[in-house]
């Protein structure tokens, strides 16, 4: 602590505090350690956090600034603002009545037919203004921000030509600075192969590397590059070549993989130093492996499989207990994930990837902050780190994937500054 | 219309008014009918509905009181306020330990001994004043009016003595006096045999019928009588002579019936002419059978086996198809499903029961009236019942289960007053 700050919002009191301080990023045991304070006290300077300690020692090691905030967080939990490390929000249109297709059990084929599915998004991303694009990009900031969320990384991908592909990126990047909110833009050219490359992939990966990845990087509009790894979208050896591509041009990567059969994705982002691979429903055991030996981050989407209503979810446990750093993310998408609340993925993570409260606020806090690659920035409650924290309505933080689908969250700071307040 | 009346809430350029006008209770593919009108409006006169239609006939129907409210509902949905026929929300302490031992893989016999379980609640219930409880109940009924809920059916059940169950009922009954929110009391003193009467059980059932449901009617403390009909519990015949006698006594009737095993709750129900039987996981194709020949109407409860990691679910579509009243309730309780949140049993129902959203809407309004035995009143948008109405922020009815674990009510009219604001 720098005795020549001040405190300029002080939250006193606090239950449970969840600082997080410790390793990071967090692998096996380690994530059932919060670096819980009871009685906890937290001292922020301007955007900085100053002292994080028992309540009743703030008074001695933080001198208030004239017209400190106070927050009496009597009987509640205090955390680290969560971090989403994986989202699309960049879309106009909703998809419900392709998932209430899926729901009357109507095949992907039939949707696809019915105009439904990502080239929908497509074509509604191509035809959405900028301004539109972004009033409803907003929108769903301020929600995700509602439900405790400080740090979103997102993606493009629904553009899928130059023009569109740098129009959701420069949506992104405005947003970052307009909003409160942080986000970390991602390029996601390589989301799919548009309609009009169908016949000449090879022309679509040209583009790509020859056009895209090079405009990307001279307006620097993203921090990393993202590629759906799949059967059927693109292969090991095209996701090799563009990915590798992007990070001689000095972008950061980050994978979907095995996200719906085994294809040796995860493998694959751990040999090219990916900062993470997401998805992972189908990993290998090997590829587990790989990870467990690497710093790649699996960044694990249960809301995915959940409203896909799919079977079988991503192998947490055995991730978690061979040693792979696991966070967690909403997936946010017009498609197969409509949601912008980590709350009800933490529910999810409990009920259907087995990971405790614990593990799954490590998920979204410091592991979150290492599959965005902001370790010591964000994601832990420690002097001089961004002061972004939440405080949550609730007497013990093991509330949080057991009371479902409602909003805990009694307040957020973001940069320093009370962002909401319920 | 009553030409007297001066509207004193007006809702106009709704985008989908979902009126549900026509049959109550509806079955089969009567419950794909919204009573859906675009562009509608609805003018309220006090605490009840004076016109409903097309947005641009209200000036024509109904003159302006001074200082009427007018809400311009473009681009959204409106619905009845929502009815949650099946909660038991008067507890002080929840049980989120209990939890994550259950994701832990910890046995119900190891939970028990650890001091977890209905035990627990009992507990609880009786050492907590009535203050207290009253307090904390209605932190759950501002959450359940939050997400668009005007009335609930509420429970006893965790006194398991006199002088308890008629405190909990107390707080129902208090709160429906203070509260906005509509309650309506459910006496559930057969939830469980207590600790104390474990090696007489026989003596137990006979406070129930000769103390408890005397002191219940005589101070007129509840509406229904409900039971927990199941192996282990309460048998067929300890049912049916406890809900005759709750019958004779002028109670109307409630089950829960065949949750774990199938156990003929469903055919009991209807055999006694109950108003419902709820959870319904395990029941026979006879019970089915002979509810769809009844007017008991099938409570359904997906969150709660979602919140135990359930593998399965109650058998939605064939009783929707074989012509039972299907309705949908949040379960609301301490142990087995922690949520006030109608919205996310909504996305349940999709994901796991196969109901369409047209068809979880309906088993959330008229249905669920029929439910509480308050056809006519409330559930549908149509003159002259009351003015409770919920006003979403979507644009099509069809992404409320879609837009999953997220809050997206912009506004709830409660006995036409503005209750909430978002």
């Amino acid at each position: 602590m720098t005795k020549m700050k001040k405190a300029t919002l002080i939250i006193k009191n606090i239950g449970q505090l969840i600082t997080m301080a410790g390793p990071a990023p967090r692998t096996g045991a380690q994530m059932s350690d919060l670096g819980l304070i009871e009685n906890g006290g937290i001292a922020v300077s301007g955007e900085e956090i100053l002292f994080v300690g028992e309540s009743e020692k703030i008074e001695g090691q933080a001198e208030l600034a004239e017209g400190c905030t106070v927050i009496d967080a009597k009987g509640m939990v205090v955390t680290p603002g969560f971090i989403d490390p994986h989202t699309h929000p960049v879309f106009s249109k909703t998809r419900e009545k392709e998932f209430e297709m899926r729901i009357q059990g109507k095949t992907y084929m039939e949707i696809a037919e019915s105009g439904g599915g990502i080239r929908s998004s497509v074509r509604d991303l191509r035809e959405t203004d900028f301004a539109t694009l972004k009033e409803k990009t907003k929108e769903r900031l301020d929600r995700f921000l509602s439900y405790g969320v400080t740090t979103i990384e997102a993606k493009s991908g629904y553009g899928l030509s130059l023009e569109s592909e740098l129009k959701q990126l420069e949506v992104i990047n405005e947003l970052n600075k307009t909003h409160i909110l942080d986000l970390i833009p991602t390029f996601l050219g390589a989301h799919e192969v548009p309609d009009e490359y169908r016949s000449d992939r090879e022309a679509y990966i040209n583009i790509i590397i020859n056009e895209m990845i090079p405009a990307v990087t001279k307006n620097n509009l993203a921090e990393f590059s993202d590629i759906f790894t799949e059967e059927g979208v693109f292969t090991i050896a095209e996701s090799k070549k563009i990915q590798q591509t992007a990070k001689d041009a000095g972008l950061k990567l980050k994978f979907h993989a095995d996200e719906l059969q085994s294809t040796g994705g995860g493998e694959l982002a751990a040999e090219l130093g990916s900062v993470s691979a997401d998805h992972l429903v189908y990993i290998s055991d090997d590829g587990i492996e790989a990870m467990a030996k690497s710093k790649t981050v699996a960044v694990l989407l249960p809301g995915t499989t959940f409203s896909l209503s799919g079977k079988q979810y991503a192998p947490a446990r055995k991730m978690i207990d061979e040693g792979v750093i696991v966070a967690l993310s909403t997936d946010c998408n017009p498609g197969s994930s409509c949601s912008e609340s980590l709350p009800i993925i933490i529910s999810l993570a409990a009920l259907q990837l087995k990971m405790t409260a614990a593990e799954a606020i490590t998920a979204v806090t410091v592991n979150a902050a290492a599959a965005v690659d902001r370790i010591g920035k964000i994601g832990q409650l420690v002097e001089g780190m961004q002061a972004d924290i939440t405080i949550w309505d609730m007497g013990d933080y093991r509330e949080l994937p057991y009371h479902y689908g409602v909003n805990l969250v009694s307040q957020v700071v973001k940069k320093g500054k009370l962002a909401i307040s319920n």
